[in-house]
């Protein structure tokens, strides 16, 4: 599992950054990548890494302003013409029908693929075998949505070592026992699974905020305890109350959020291109003497989930 | 007055050439810039360039598939958010107005300049101080236009040096003879302004196709005469089944046409993706060797007109 930001900017591109798209890696765990939101170009900056259009087949749009909304048209259709042919679902703020709809429409757009709608409210997203997705709206002025992408815990895996000890050799009835709370051996004796299978897996927690203002009390039971946050920092820590006219968050406001929520990694994006890449190590100083464990994320940037 | 190609591709973008956008730099004539077409990440492009985008006061889209279109709602609003101010106006097929309205509405864009419409037809689409415009359907499948741009004749200058030798030196008179048939001089005697005026200067024309078949009878009458013709050449000349298949045209074809109909210059851009950069000295050749003026432009190419 891992996360690869494929735009870091806020408002309009830059040389440095584009506007903002996420893509979660989910190659391992789903066959699947999904897609966080998709500023203009976001297919452009796609064609810069190993993704493969039709393998992303969920994209969340955390709200409509054309920065993390106008690349949206062009990748779907790209994604038709270059041979996508499995189902994608776009999860999105009331409007977000509209708009694709109204752009397929017009540019005469026959997609060889079955595109679904989910027009999201606060709540469960979607609930499937491996992950549950729920989102809560932040404070932007525009519906803005965040997202929490709960993996599943997984069973722990079969203590082999401890099977073999007991002269129970690989075969089906391994099976059986991943399967069952109580198996008979051939032999007739009857063993409790549990005491051969490790512990769970807890499942891994990533949240990605569209952009907000702070406000730690309604966000932090929604961020808290996640493995990764990803939090806007539109401006730096002095910056607040420009932060707080614009409906942006600041370095700052993230890290103690963070702090105070029991988050394990903060990776911060939709930097303003206010600040250039010198200003960079300054951004993420102020962050981390509130919270040590933060990154800034750049385009292109990964981050493994392990 | 140059043409600036920003992007020279096909249907989707590949990392050697963008989708489609051409600038038209009347910088001298209008001190504006002009936009033909403007297919996603065009504000990327331009930021390559020195282009302004404040300065673009006209944007005129050939047809409403996504590959000349899906940049525009990012440009606007991009314009926007650097200042710019003054009005602008989008010439397009039926249906650029409800797509950029719904896509300016979703993303609650507050333009801080008029924005207008125009929804073109068969004919002439303006005719100004400096340029006339006319528009004429193509053969596309989807409505598509190509527009010539005529650049009216301007006045030829003032013979200074013939002024001079009747002893006749600058000042106020210089005006009178520039804008009256007849003048008389302090001393009496009366010239006529013809006598000492040089050749009007012709005009440009530029005529910029929108994606289309070729249809020679159909198209010829548009582009006659054009100093410059930009054609589209999605595909090389043993491909023209295929061409008319899809609706699109072969730079042989594109050749024919301009040799038939006094072009004087023919640029070939909207190159499919099939074609890597190794093979395009050979799409040139089999153009040229019909119609010798051409090139194939590349993105960022400029095509100066003088």
């Amino acid at each position: 599992m891992e996360l690869l930001f494929l735009g870091t900017g806020a408002g309009i591109p830059s040389k440095e950054r584009n506007v903002t798209s996420i893509a979660l890696k989910l190659l391992q765990e789903e066959n699947h990548i999904w897609l966080f939101d998709c500023g203009e170009a976001t297919q452009h900056q796609i064609m810069h890494t190993t993704i493969k259009p039709g393998k992303i087949n969920k994209i969340f749009i955390t709200h409509l302003h054309g920065d993390h909304l106008f690349g949206l048209p062009g990748f779907l259709s790209s994604r038709s013409f270059q041979g996508g042919k499995e189902g994608l679902t776009v999860y999105g703020p009331r409007g977000i029908k509209e708009f694709i709809q109204v752009s397929l429409a017009v540019s005469q757009a026959h997609l060889n693929y079955p595109l679904s709608f989910v027009e999201i409210a606060d709540g469960m997203v979607f609930d499937e075998e491996n992950f549950q997705v729920k989102c809560m709206k932040l404070d932007h002025g525009i519906d803005s949505y965040g997202f929490r992408i709960m993996q599943k815990d997984r069973p722990g895996e079969l203590l082999v070592d401890k099977l073999k000890q007991l002269g129970i050799e690989p075969g089906p009835i391994y099976k059986q026992i991943k399967q069952n709370e109580t198996v008979v051996l051939p032999e007739g004796s009857i063993i409790e699974s549990k005491d051969f299978i490790g512990p769970a897996k807890r499942g891994k927690i990533i949240t990605i905020l569209g952009d907000t203002r702070s406000l730690p009390e309604a966000h932090g039971p929604f961020v808290t305890d996640s493995d990764i946050l990803v939090h806007e920092a539109t401006f730096n820590a002095i910056s607040s109350e420009m932060a707080k006219n614009y409906f942006h968050s600041t370095t700052v406001q993230a890290a103690e959020l963070s702090k105070q929520f029991n988050v394990k990694k903060l990776v911060l994006t939709h930097i303003s291109s206010r600040y250039q890449a010198e200003d960079v190590p300054g951004l993420l100083q102020e962050s981390r003497e509130v919270f040590p464990n933060t990154e800034i994320a750049s385009d292109f940037h990964t981050v493994h989930i392990s």
